[in-house]
């Protein structure tokens, strides 16, 4: 049997993290979206370019989820993007309700699967799809600094000339405002990246890095999808194959880093059934408290759906 | 110094294909549209991908050509799509016209590129892209034949539940109602379709390909974009590495199938520098007359651009 | 939990499977022989070689079969070359023996395998490795059709100036001699290459087919290993990911091309489980008569068995 | 026009190097040894696994240099290894014979090819070469650091239980004993191995590191192949393609570290026409001092070959 693979919501970050793990060729992807004959039609499109990129894996279209039974991951992509007049709160119910319903449906007919969570504001839905899925909590596991690493790898390579390959970042925390590069932790082929940068470019890719999301959607009038999904889909490639990642992501904390039952994002080891391991790096006292200034902004939000 | 490849047109079609060739890894790539921002924003987007696919190569988005300059090849998909309204001879102007002026910027800065046709009517837009770039016709091809072959081979594939990549088929002929497949010519590993297949499993195969462009609209409300990416991309590859694929095209005939002075899909040999040689099959007396329906509707809109 | 294959033999074929397995990055491999340090050697090196070439999957040498338990796939290449002054029949106890013995071994480490025989002569090693298992037929193959089509694909490919990845060729029968490559199912991009060369280069070509594995012994003085361990690699990953690849195999006939009990090289629909469907071709009188006369040729050797 | 890619010794390091950059499918590959038909046969091998690997390069065997015309890249692996009863000085005398003879006829028909060596003792190999060839420094470069660092990537990741690909570590100086790595300079996705790993576990590392090459030869009884192959192809392929990676490469130094007119590993950039930077890290002074011990046993060895 070949892995399966659910990506709940057929806009374009959902459809673009189908693709690749299509074109992976692991596993099955099933699309499902409320939206009639959207999710058939991209996954039609999508199993039409298999002869072509070689792939075998097959991509289903659906409005429901029968056909998504037995996943071994789930990604949760839909949601509400803010609309004008929306309070954050008012966005906060819409999508707590709409995370918390197709967490439901979908667990129930995959019991066994992992969870990683890409609807906003991503470490509140997390707790949403930990609570309403009712899994223990190394399943349920959110995407956010995979990306915010990515962008700032990317930024770092074009700046110096060199492939982002040879880069890397640690990056803990929330996405936008709060996120907490760590640029002491930051190396070119294990060179850090401070002995080839100046300070105040760092901090200027550090800046433009926690803009990432904003930077695009300023540029296309949407939200991005590429880099969101081929984050996600290394998530999900991690979990299926057993790879033993360390990849950043927003995990939940039962005392790591002095943070108690709060999802963060910090630096997790990532395979079969989810979160093996939450790494503890030693953070400077700037570092710890700019990360616990992340967590309180995700409890406010917690406390904040108690009383929607 | 990496090959470059110049996508124009950043809509779906056009920034896929820009997709699957950065992270092909063997070429640069620079997605040009006269819509700001956009190209820009797109291209950022697979940028911020590159550390997470693991490729090296340089994505840029621009509003003109100067960035273009020195491609390999030139992939034009930039076109209208048919308004409410429109006329067969309104769409036509609009196209030619568009084409026209990107074939006559993107040629200016890379006078030794292979340009890759997308926009509709496709062989139509060769004959404009082969007299407005000046170049010799085996540097004026377009893609068609690839994406109707993948589309066949995947209803092929999902009707045996066999795997895609050990099924072929040969697709003459015009995109659309003149296509000609010919199932004659399909095997699953070499074995002929036609002892796979009940005939009227064949023809229903072969009718929902003719269709499948329109049936990815119905689902959609807008057209398909993985697969003819896919197959652009494809195409782009062949010449980047001079692969020599035997490819079904849009190719300028000189008198093979009978057919002089037009482009009509056939299969080629594709490598660098673009066709390197038209391959001629024995058709039947029905499948020569197919062809020469294609190729007269053809001609049709070539006279049809005279006169607009 | 990773899928896992094992391969049994460490020599040149065994080393070059588990390193092509291993860069697929889907499996984890253990590689066995009996040799000391020769499987741990040759695993250690894959191992240092997986950080440059980007895989996660752990490779594993032993000299007996526990790390091997719970394997997916058993690839069996070990066994003797034909040495001077060896009678056929002493080659076939000797190998025959071998092939018994490592069966036993490994299935009782990995009830649920599917193997996959490499060791000459081919289809009577196969009645071996079924009879030692008591596994169903369709958990116990042959490869040789697959490397067979490669070669005759490659040259194909040579002759015409064309990618091979255009090239098809249905193969039958034996490995060697009494090989019945049918270049009738042979297509480039589905066009008969019937049309394309000849038919004395056909010929030569069926030829060279045919002593492809003497080509290489008279230029290296050993055996070929890089073409033989992709072909496994390639029957292995469609085992694994379930791929429903059509592709030639040696297969246990009941009744299928008139012929019965016998394992045969015949096309067959290869995925998860192994064998699922044994692809009947039309054959004209000639290859029919070739085909049974390879059966007979498998014939004689299983019973010659019989009697060591 | 493909590039093409020169590797002189068709022993097991050649060979393998010449399948790693066959499959990546963007040069032809020219193998070339004065053993006839060894690289003939190995080259049609690897030929006839390229329709299963899905590859449209050329593989060529040969025994001259008339084949190897326009190489992109020369890679220089023939040599002999240290056999029972020569000195050190008979090792140097015959493989500075060798090195020199093979770059001398490779560079007449490649003038402006990029040099890897890859024979040992490396950096006077290096020496050689660029003496031989007449070219500038930065396009004669040696193989030992990539390898080195593999294994130690390899090493902490087999220790950590990770994936290899998250693993970074540089490594300077020379390969074996006189090796310098950096675990200062070793990351785990972007986080120090010292915050991960006792002091001890990372000197036995390091350790096992220096006697990687040993550790292989007491297994196989010959010299590594696959890794040292895969860390050749991934130099060859940052030329290819100018990645710009950072890659630790045997570069000559003209002032960097202090040291003047030498071989020796250090952290380069690597792209189209070989050595683009020599990355300069801060060393405490420990490290420097090994490096600049590292520095004169090669200077001992050049000093050495003026005399034979």
């Amino acid at each position: 049997m070949r892995p399966k693979v659910t990506v709940v919501g057929a806009g374009a970050v959902g459809a673009t993290t189908a693709q690749y793990i299509a074109q992976r060729n692991i596993a099955d992807v099933v699309l499902v979206d409320i939206v009639e004959n959207l999710p058939q039609g991209k996954a039609l499109d999508l199993m039409e370019a298999g002869p072509v990129l070689g792939f075998d894996t097959a991509v289903i279209g659906a409005n429901d989820y029968e056909a998504t039974a037995g996943s071994n991951v789930i990604v949760i992509t839909s949601g509400s993007p803010r609309k004008p007049g929306m309070s954050r709160d008012d966005l906060l119910r819409v999508n707590m309700n709409i995370v918390r319903s197709v967490t439901e449906q979908a667990v129930a007919h995959s019991p066994d699967a992992v969870i990683i969570v890409v609807t906003n504001p991503l470490d509140a839905m997390c707790h949403v799809a930990l609570e309403a899925s009712g899994f223990p909590r190394e399943r349920v596991l959110g995407q956010a600094g995979v990306l915010d690493s990515a962008r700032a790898r990317a930024f770092i390579a074009m700046e110096l000339g060199v492939s982002p390959r040879d880069v890397y970042i640690a990056v803990l925390g929330g996405h936008g405002d709060t996120m907490v590069p760590l640029p002491r932790y930051s190396t070119v082929a294990g060179i850090p990246v401070t002995e080839l940068l100046p300070p105040e470019k760092i901090e200027a890719i550090v800046q433009r890095t926690r803009d990432g999301g904003g930077e695009i959607v300023k540029l296309l009038g949407t939200s991005a999808f590429y880099a969101p999904a081929a984050s996600v889909a290394e998530m999900v490639e991690a979990v299926l194959l057993d790879q033993n990642r360390i990849l950043p992501a927003s995990a939940y904390l039962t005392g790591q880093y002095g943070i108690n039952d709060l999802y963060v994002g910090v630096p997790v080891k990532l395979g079969a059934g989810g979160v093996k391991q939450i790494i503890e790096l030693k953070l400077t006292e700037d570092e710890q408290a700019a990360l616990e200034h992340s967590a309180n902004s995700v409890r406010v939000l917690v406390e904040a759906m108690k009383n929607l």
